[in-house]
């Protein structure tokens, strides 16, 4: 992989900072620190910078630093606009960190960054029209159309696509898809009709596996509304291939299989979608960022 | 207008064969011609020949040739690949016009021709994410993101999208927007509801005004689904504008009004996008293939 730079990446989260010395593919040595965001969007930042001026401390034969931050983000400027989950507000994340360490900086949005690792790496490999669909606490979708991701800060927002939830969603509206399918939605919902005390949505695929009827009827439900915003987003865009990532893909065959059969039952004279699961997992955002780091060069 | 070559364009549909000579967004003289498509497919190829013929004979000051079609299009390779409507296969419009009139010939697809040419003289002035949509006797989308226009053979199919509108498509599914919000759509349902003969939707938007039940809750009703279809349309690519064209569009402010109304209750973070009636009407199409033939020079 001697075409790849050696550069420092770094995927910063509301819980966690992950960094890693990256060359291509290969993620060469990590790191992780905390955000600590209930210090404040200050202190979020300054434990960003901490953690980019380590890397740069530790591994002086790296080339440059990718950083990716979720929000809305500038990457054109280098710049951390707004996040709901950190509150920060126009951080300019690249000027920063190139006058604390002297490298060059490559500046993105996590979830995009994920998507240019599974196009670049991973599951996106060989298609040009790619959809990217992490599905964790949020969804959102990183949009690649001929080959260029696109960059828009309000786009790719299939979470807040309405599909008839009636559930309320945290960004003030409701029937939104992140309240009905994201981990938590899918674990909130079996709880409340249950009763029963369970953590997370892969307890519900496993109770749903084991014949349990609210279990099944919960999962059935919430991969509906999935299938149903992505099948609005195949009239929009007509993708090769629909990569669905995050903790909720972890279900696999019983997340693809009723995404794959709603499609097929409505899709008539239209590309059919190859839908696939990521292939990097966890470290997407940050070979993402090693990209973008190299980008940068 | 000096910097616009005049060229001839010409916007075949299924009924009528238009053409013109075009410098820019000037049409300086129209012909029609009618397709005969009763006549088979090679009649009606045979027929846009003819135009195209007759047009470069009759202007022999023409630089180039711009054609439209609707359909399945190959613009990059000049094919128009398939039409329901016209029923041809694989016709290589480019390869036979410009051996005919030895002119460089521009070919695309009618749809984002018409999207094309209010982008650069209409309602997209000044954006560079535009939605031009036209609601006719179908429903499909120009899409442009960063002022590029989306040539993908299956994009913009959002008169297919799922609106839960409970009737059969034509497309062979059922629930398509198409099934509820196009001019005929709008007619069909009125008749059915009613009992009355009416035969277009500007009747019912005028039925509507003087206060007939029946009419006004159909229209709510179509521009109801027609909103949700805009809104999954935002979510996905958040558009500066959207342009609502064809025949449906006329209704104006009828249509604008309850659109608006529909994504100021849904839009809470994203962006709201500009909603407008294109500016070029019918002659969209024409202007359109102008530009398409301009770029071939």
């Amino acid at each position: 992989m001697s075409e790849f730079p050696l550069v420092i990446a770094i995927d910063a989260g509301g819980t966690e900072i992950k960094a890693g010395l990256v060359k291509g593919k290969e993620v060469l040595a990590t790191q992780r620190w905390a955000t600590e965001r209930e210090g404040g969007p200050d202190h979020a930042r300054d434990q960003i910078l901490f953690a980019a001026g380590e890397m740069a401390r530790r591994h002086p034969d790296a080339k440059a630093i990718g950083l990716v931050v979720p929000g809305v983000v500038d990457s054109h400027n280098g710049i951390a606009v707004y996040s709901e989950n950190l509150k920060w507000e126009n951080v300019p994340f690249r000027k920063i960190i190139n006058e604390m360490t002297g490298l060059p900086v490559g500046f993105g949005h996590d979830v995009r960054a994920g998507g240019i690792a599974e196009n670049n790496f991973g599951a996106g490999i060989g298609f040009s029209n790619t959809l990217f669909l992490p599905i964790g606490t949020g969804i959102a979708g990183a949009i690649t159309i001929d080959g260029v991701m696109n960059e828009d800060v309000f786009s790719g927002e299939i979470g807040h696509m309405d599909v008839g939830s009636g559930y309320p969603c945290e960004c003030g509206s409701c029937d939104c898809l992140e309240s009905i399918s994201t981990g938590p939605s899918i674990a909130r919902i079996y709880r409340e009709k249950s009763g029963k005390p369970i953590a997370n949505s892969a307890e519900v695929v496993k109770a749903a596996n084991s014949g349990d009827v609210i279990a099944i009827q919960v999962w059935r439900n919430s991969m509906l509304a999935l299938a149903k915003a992505v099948y609005a987003y195949v009239t929009v865009l007509a993708p090769d291939v629909i990569i669905f990532g995050g903790g909720v893909s972890k279900a696999g065959k019983e997340l693809l299989d009723p995404i794959q059969s709603y499609l097929d039952s409505k899709i008539t004279f239209q590309r059919h979608p190859h839908l696939t699961i990521a292939q990097l997992g966890d470290t997407a955002g940050i070979i993402g960022a090693g990209i973008i780091a190299s980008r940068s060069l």
